[in-house]
């Protein structure tokens, strides 16, 4: 291993947890029934219907785009409409997976400030042409929690946004990528952070915070069993050794390890973000800050790697991992700080 | 691990090559680019172009349905139709996977002995209708190599349906969920398997035989490679971990594991085959005999696993996997061998 | 008009009746509110409803696989399978239309002699791998009345299929592009012939016999109004001008002008069947019967014309329609009876 | 027919021309062959062609949504994106049909004022993210002329906005619903206005203009003829009695009547802006005003009908088409001005 992090380009640049690894050879051994048969996979639906308090069918994918298209077809006919922030990873950068999965529903846009959707604007899109045969019909609300750009929705402002959509007919989806990381953030329970709230559906993030390949689609409404299980096999996403994604999701929930790996990745972000010669913001592990062009270059030259060309000139974006350890964070800072004068 | 391995259910249901395991544990050192610009994945490439003697571009799936879907897709217009036997996998066992991925292209089925494609009818079909705007156009041509019950296509039968394929305009798409077993079976060359037949994209199977869940796309004709790249984002398969699926099929080419793994898997299926009762044909590592109903229950009874619910009474499947081992085998034929009189 | 109709190719080469066209011209009067909001339309379903003696939800369409699709797509999801016999025009006729408006389900064939389906395979059909997550679900059976080479089920036949279809939770469709036809050869009702049987949902066929371009989705169902008249405007087929559409089908219900044409194109196949050297069967408008090659060259040469060349040498298929007069049958049989002793 | 036309509500209430139902009339006398295959259908897109002074192929369709549908199905792959204006008919009222016929291609909102793509957020768009797997890629520009609130695309304006287009590789189509009236707004030819801008696919909209239930898809690119055909059947719009299509299409053509329709609507929307208290836009056939809401509630109250709640209050919407006559028009200002003071 290199001795330095230096990336922050994404989370998903890091291998995965020591124990997820483990789980995964462990799982290797011996026979087990093909299809989500096995005692692990059993096992590990179980533990999330405890870690969730709650009933719930868990159906292992292994991209969030797969999670993401087959839970939004199971909330919305092809031709309702799925709301969803602007800055929506679904609408953004998917390629479309949402519209191949639900067999050409329609993204509406829903916009809102810091990459969250605006209450009064969701009221307005909820009632908008219902029962006119012209118009696709509002179907489903897509939160992403945490937001694309790292901001992270109260419960207050969540259950604002259920209660809207719900009260319209709507069913509401999470699209949690980064779940854990906003659990931490907020210091909630699973439970609170989902169907407390109303959340129908939600795309379960693993492989950002620790594991290999293996997200969820968890679902809270039994009545939609039937309906996922068989999009899960149709969408190319019922693996024969199911074991292999079982035995990490299972991992990733053992012992808190999810927990303290998010704990992991939002502290380094906390710490850059306060060692930052202009204080930014990072309510989980996803940070913007301005640098002078320069100080990118020169960065960059150290062998410093993160995106600054995708939004205006000198804005950047730094994203921690639980695999960022202070000593990362506080090489990257030093850098910062010598370099910043120079390159002034 | 159990002393004995007892099912002959599935090779799906055999855990993982230490080599392939070895390798993901190895692969999650350090951080590495995202969605396939892993340097694992570009070497993973090239591999796969040395070994099939060609340049390819190779699409890791987690699902041999996924690989199905999206190659028949990249084949064929949603108004063509795919020709595959009535004991396809792709019309049978995938729950609509290829309508699903090709928006709607129709399965025509062409029948012929042993689970093969019989080559007059297959000239009778391609031809059909023709230019007929009422009717579904002939697109692909979709032969499994080993067939789902076991048999394994000459080379000669695949070039002759090949030619006529081709000679009537239509693509060629080889289901290689048994890839590795076909090939160690006919004693041939992956090229001479595939590109050098006429094959346009294989569906690479390595999960059955020794990987965890990877299996990949490999497609030999470079027109396809943008459509394929934007339908494997689309249809929920661009991981962002790619280098644990790439470190899988790296491993699983390296040495030659796969072909050891599919000559072990095959050579327990002859030894079985040689020492049942009534002689059976074991042409890679399925194989199909009749057993006294009362023998099964009685090997059942042991702890033996196997599939004879499916076909007309009497009928046994046997699959064996790389994890088979002499002793297992011969802890089976000795238990048929005691429980054969007795039941008679 | 040409003196004598020589053309018995197919029943939709015929014109429109006089009352259709008489019809449209008077609709064509003054303002009208559009997509079905004018009073012809509310009229028009009215009539069916008085026509069926059931309340139904009528969709006009343009062609009869619009109705088709649109009709299947709302009884299966996607993941389902549509069960039709071999010759049915849903799965040789359509360019795959109904893999489309379903979003991909299947169809799966169940075959039967006469182009009618067997009952006993039906029901091995209907419950083969019912829950199994690896197969597509029977959800529809779809039946042809008239069937596409003219015979005619019984009241008793359609019984007995639909009670084994709705027995294990399918749905049941009729393709009726030749709905009248078969009414006045069984001496019917509307209602014994569709919902009392258990046809949940009815492709209504105009065009053939007298209407211009109107047919119609009758619904019998009302839980499907909504997702029907979603798909029928996502589908394309919810025309601004219903009113033209409307007036026809209006037309054609009134003074049982549907069953008098019916009842004419019938009576003229009989008219041929009982005319022609070897004697055939004409259960309403379609017959088949064989003609040596060298007579069908002799008669074509007179201007006749028919289709010869889809099934085995020397069978023929005559189709007779509204527009077909005694004088036009006569005028085919005797130049057969001219022209058969001389090509002999 | 009711003395004064009260009606501006759209276009699509007015009846049908007297030419077109004459031509219907005449279309159903005696046999002719199925699916196009008729003389008239031939003639008529030879019509088409001379008047378009190009190789046009020319399919029916009964809707406007079918034609676009369909068009943009041929332009792009499902992982493509289609530009057009937040005002665009595509994307507000045809219930999510751009996206069935597409399976699944987004629709990417471009802003413009006046309904009209702006050519900077274009060329911004055209490029946006080209190359990234992680994006629809840019496919198609759609344009609607007349557009949706009246306006019309100088031939400057179109020529700017399909050069970015096609500078950047993406295909053209025109949803031209009312296609006529443009041609008479701007005087200039369809040639000027299709292919030597660059336009690919034309929806041609004839129903609003006094056709019946007849538009068409009208390409100029021969590339796209065996795809159209095939969509065009597979999307149920290929009719067995087409002739009655190709008739008013023919007779739409035929002597002008498709300009001497449009000029007497546009002239209608003139004469209507001109008398206004407050004078009015009228590009082409539909217009804006300013109504207190008290002038509109006492106008509806003598039987003239308008829509006035779609915008901001006292917003109005008037829309004439070829049936409105000077002395409509005239009593509508009339009672207007005699209304205005009094509700003031």
């Amino acid at each position: 291993m290199e001795t330095v992090l230096r990336s922050y380009l994404s989370d998903n640049t890091a291998g995965a947890s020591t124990e997820i690894l483990d789980a995964v050879v462990r799982a290797a051994d011996g026979l087990a029934a093909p299809y989500g048969n096995d005692g692990l996979s059993k096992e590990m639906t179980e533990q999330f219907g405890a870690v969730f308090e709650h009933a719930v069918d868990v159906f292992p994918v292994t991209t969030g785009s797969a999670a993401n298209g087959l839970a939004l077809a199971a909330l919305t006919p092809p031709w309702g409409s799925i709301l969803c922030h602007p800055d929506g990873h679904i609408t953004t950068d998917e390629a479309g997976a949402p519209e191949f999965f639900t067999d050409g529903a329609k993204i509406t846009l829903v916009d809102g400030p810091g990459s969250k959707i605006d209450p009064e604007l969701l009221r307005a899109a909820v009632g908008r042409r219902r029962g006119d045969v012209h118009s696709v019909q509002p179907a489903v609300l897509s939160l992403t929690q945490v937001t694309e750009t790292g901001s992270v929705y109260t419960l207050d402002e969540l259950r604002e946004l259920s209660a809207i959509a719900h009260g319209a007919g709507l069913r509401v989806h999470m699209d949690g990528a980064r779940f854990a990381n906003a659990l931490v953030a907020l210091g909630v329970t699973p439970a609170e952070l989902t169907w407390r709230l109303g959340v129908d559906v939600l795309s379960f993030g693993a492989t950002k915070n620790g594991a290999m390949t293996a997200d969820a689609i968890v679902s809270f409404d039994p009545g939609l069993r039937t309906e996922l299980a068989y999009r899960h096999k149709r969408g190319g996403q019922l693996t024969a050794k199911m074991r292999f994604q079982s035995a990490q999701l299972a991992a990733y929930l053992r012992d808190d390890l999810w927990l303290r790996n998010a704990r992991q990745a939002n502290a380094m972000a906390r710490r850059l973000a306060d060692g930052l010669p202009e204080r930014a913001d990072a309510a989980a592990n996803i940070l913007f800050c301005r640098f002078p062009v320069e100080l990118s270059r020169a960065l960059k030259e150290r062998g410093f790697a993160f995106y600054d060309d995708r939004w205006e000139p000198g804005t950047v974006r730094l994203v921690t991992s639980f695999a960022h350890r202070t000593e990362d964070i506080d090489a990257f800072l030093t850098a910062v700080h010598e370099l910043a004068p120079v390159v002034a």
